[in-house]
């Protein structure tokens, strides 16, 4: 077997094991309020929405490729540690320690130099200190907002989360795209008046 | 309202809109078996095969960006036209015009520059004619072949499907990348040994 072909075997390994993130269930429902929406989908989703608000980034000029290849990247973790919902404090005291693992196991599956891009880029979101990754984590903020918005409140009402919980939890919206911040913190105050949030 | 924010109401109603993709469902079911894959959870696949076995594309030098669009792009129109099965040729008698009429409706609720942006995406997925569009579709073929082999046949064995469909269909990989065709060609062979199509 020549090096190619080794290569690409590793490579469909990694491929058809990360087809889990299809099982990876969110707390968010999809639209059609029928189920909720797994991780493979939201990413989609996603990456939709950064070509589509591009020119809403804090820089527009971003390196959008770095953006679609972090947000593909950026939920793989999860497939081993599973969804931390957002509001879940307990949650998120080990999730640093079981992503990291998860990132080693999956990514370390394919060639050395893959597995470091991968990592490279897993890590890149996750510190949210670039422009790029600032943008990514402004949207994957913002899709489930929306989705709660316009399904009556779902999540925000199940669990009681509070207008200061939305707030605080989508402060970093604003470090990704000034005009998407001002629209959350226009929605936060629809969602109040419309009862699906409490103000405190 | 000024005009980014104009354009910005536009945006988020697209970017709703468009979550009909998760309902979409295909032939092929994800590789637990539970249930069938559908087309939003689908691309997101594609765009991680996409990252992944760049290396073993045609040109390897090709505009991953435009492949990624492209692939983020290329199922939309299934939002109102459905999946069409790949060997239902009845099905595939009307297509093309069933598709342009989703893509008008869907793209035409974005601003002007952004429909057009997204048309020429679509299009020249279809029309297979660039470097970065035979890659795009090689991948679009690639991945249902792969689940179907890893799942004991599944769809093939369902609808009785024979070698010779399966390799006129996938004929194109071979156009985006050899060592893919070559693969192709090799599972073929192994599917006709374990039985799961028939050699015709």
């Amino acid at each position: 077997m020549d090096e190619s072909q080794f290569r690409l075997e590793k490579q469909l390994a990694f491929i058809l094991e990360i087809d889990k993130l299809k099982t990876i269930l969110r707390q968010t429902h999809i639209l059609d309020r029928t189920r909720r929406e797994n991780d493979a989908e939201h990413t989609w989703h996603l990456t939709m929405m950064a070509i589509i608000l591009l020119e809403h980034a804090k820089d527009p000029k971003l390196d959008l490729l770095r953006v679609l290849k972090m947000l593909i990247v950026h939920d793989l973790v999860e497939i081993d540690a599973g969804d931390t919902f957002a509001y879940d404090t307990k949650g998120y005291e080990d999730k640093e320690e079981r992503e990291l693992k998860a990132a080693q196991r999956l990514f370390g599956m394919l060639p050395k130099d893959q597995e470091e891009e991968l990592m490279g880029l897993w890590k890149e979101f996750e510190n949210r200190a670039t422009i790029e990754s600032k943008y990514a984590n402004a949207l994957d903020r913002l899709q489930p907002m929306l989705f709660n918005y316009n399904n009556d409140g779902d999540t925000w009402k199940k669990h009681g989360i509070s207008s200061s919980q939305v707030l605080d939890r989508n402060k970093n919206i604003a470090d990704g795209s000034e005009i998407l911040g001002q629209y959350v913190r226009t929605m936060v105050r629809s969602a109040i008046e419309k009862g699906y949030i409490d103000e405190a």
